[in-house]
């Protein structure tokens, strides 16, 4: 017993650290909503959805479903943490045939490294909704900027990020993502991100990246027909270039009589912000369908006609990208047709980057 | 009643009209082991296994079951039929958070056309183990010759392809693909098409549309350690060129024991075929995971040693290709830091295919 007193200030000290030890190396997580957001069209009422519960109010009943999807929305923050871990509530279990699961419901994460935005790794989703996940380990301890994308085709209800238990964590000092600067991509499946391997290879997200300036992804998927509500919605997104990427959905009939007044109604209530107007991709098994085949022509047909007369009009800071300019000639960059793969998504990146580039350089800047 | 008798010649040939008309409607299913099969290293016992249970038996256990999934292999065959169907029957359901349903468990379609395979559509996998499709309709009728691929990631014990009931199907007379000239690839997931979007886009299938020639997929996800039971059977399958892309499961120390006594093996075996040794590409996670980083150095310095002595102590037809040469350099072309999207398997084709072309170009051709 007196040995014991005797060791008993030790024994405390040996606890202490102990104790110490393992708080430093237990996670402590924050609520990725406490960070800063980016991708956001405007603020919502539930904040990992894309469009406010009474903005979707008068939209169609696909758009309003969607509109609670997160893709394109994306965490920034800094940490000098060695490890992220993530715990994610997913709406429900998806099952697509032509997306992974980190796709449609995973994480992707990205670090800010000399000025540019790289890989890091991904949240993997299992069974269930509720999801923890080691993202990754064992870096060092310098502080970064990281951006953490979340699903292309679930919602979230809940985000906490994980650091080590005695790390910083904050919203970053200088933002990879310049929110002053925002292009607003209104579109389908395609521009939701259908068929990116990881949320952070759908099309807007890649320009994102590329830019530093918020890209907004207004994509819904088998919708974006062009509906007066939208419209009206999309006006009142603040933009420095709109893209209306909306054509592989509506018919022919469709476009032909929604596309001029959808447009006229964005130009009238946004007078001077660039739109590029983008052909659907010529879907590749239509080059073989030749019903297929035909709807894609009369589709682009239809816009075209639409650019033309707008154009005729005087419309000005109006700008056009063909189909044949999207996806390169090999026929290789889509899973099933009309769904871009991470291939897809580089060439038309790499397709649209420059119009926007053009159309922004032609105005001043704005003040959102 | 009169009427009626007077009137049964003609009733009679109505439906004799309506009745060819339905038949000529109605697809006609043929087992497609009737056709032509490419992409298999050897005869087998269950047609579409990519090993034979005797060649098997001695394998590892991860190698025995993976052998049994249909990686690479493709159907060939010509018909003047408008529409394809489908119906094949899986091993089970396949869960994999990096690869689509479509990769894993589905069916992809090229079309030979001026020479080149071009994609045509794919096979949805649904729910449960039995599916049935229409891949592509309204085509014209004129003669030509598709390549079916087959899941990478689960095993069939059943397809047959459908056409219309009056069209012909056979094997091609002239095959888009010369099964006399092989090139035989042994690797790990990378190989076996994680995570290509749809089956014909793992980097195997990409070098076989592009050389004509048949290219076998001996990728083994997660296994691929070089086992000697993997170099006498990896001997005794004919081939103009031996690609061995093994370096990503191993470990270093695992790389250092075998891949030496691998290679000489093989080599004592074929003593003229070329080997094309290819490093582990970097896993990009292992860009910031310092352990993960360090591994993947140590991984490819042990082939590399093992590479230089191979050279040093004079073996002939000895290709090498590094890490750096593989992916790009902007660290986007993988799913989740190892396993190649689309746009990876595009870039790594073409880091291997002008080493393949080089090797065989300086080797008489063989006959198989």
């Amino acid at each position: 017993m007196n040995q014991f007193i005797k060791r008993l200030p030790f024994i405390v000290m040996l606890c202490c650290c102990l104790h110490s030890s393992f708080a430093q190396h237990e996670p402590r997580y924050v609520d990725a909503s406490s960070l800063l957001i980016v991708g956001k069209a405007k603020t919502t009422d539930s904040v990992y959805r894309r469009i406010d519960s009474i903005d979707r109010s008068p939209m169609p009943d696909a758009v309003k479903r969607l509109a609670q999807q997160s893709a394109g929305i994306a965490i920034l923050f800094e940490t000098n943490s060695t490890s992220i871990r993530t715990q994610w509530k997913l709406d429900g279990e998806v099952h697509m045939s032509n997306m992974t699961p980190i796709g449609h419901s995973g994480l992707d994460l990205y670090c800010l490294k000399d000025g540019q935005w790289q890989f890091v790794s991904v949240g993997r989703p299992g069974t269930g909704t509720q999801q923890s996940q080691l993202i990754v380990g064992n870096m060092d301890s310098s502080l970064k900027q990281f951006m953490l994308y979340l699903p292309l085709y679930n919602g979230m209800s809940a985000l906490q990020i994980g650091i080590d238990g005695q790390a910083t964590i904050q919203k970053p000092a200088k933002p990879g993502i310049n929110q002053s600067r925002r292009v607003v991509v209104y579109g389908s499946s395609v521009v939701q991100g259908a068929s990116a391997g990881r949320p952070g290879m759908a099309y807007p997200a890649i320009l994102q990246r590329r830019t530093g300036m918020d890209v907004i992804n207004l994509g819904f998927s088998g919708s974006a027909k062009m509906e007066p509500e939208l419209a009206t919605y999309l006006a009142t997104v603040p933009a420095d270039c709109y893209v209306l990427d909306c054509i592989p959905n509506p018919s022919p009939e469709q476009i032909r009589e929604r596309s001029y007044p959808f447009i006229k109604s964005l130009r009238e209530k946004q007078p001077s912000t660039p739109i590029v107007i983008v052909e659907t991709i010529f879907r590749q098994n239509g080059l073989w369908d030749r019903k297929i085949g035909e709807t894609v022509r009369q589709q682009n047909e239809a816009i075209k006609t639409t650019y033309e007369r707008l154009k005729a009009e005087g419309m000005k800071d109006l700008y056009y990208i063909q189909s044949s300019q999207l996806i390169g000639e090999d026929h290789e960059a889509t899973i099933d047709g009309i769904h871009l793969t991470d291939l897809g998504f580089m060439r038309i990146a790499d397709a649209i980057l420059p119009v926007i580039k053009k159309a922004l350089a032609a105005k001043p800047k704005k003040t959102h």
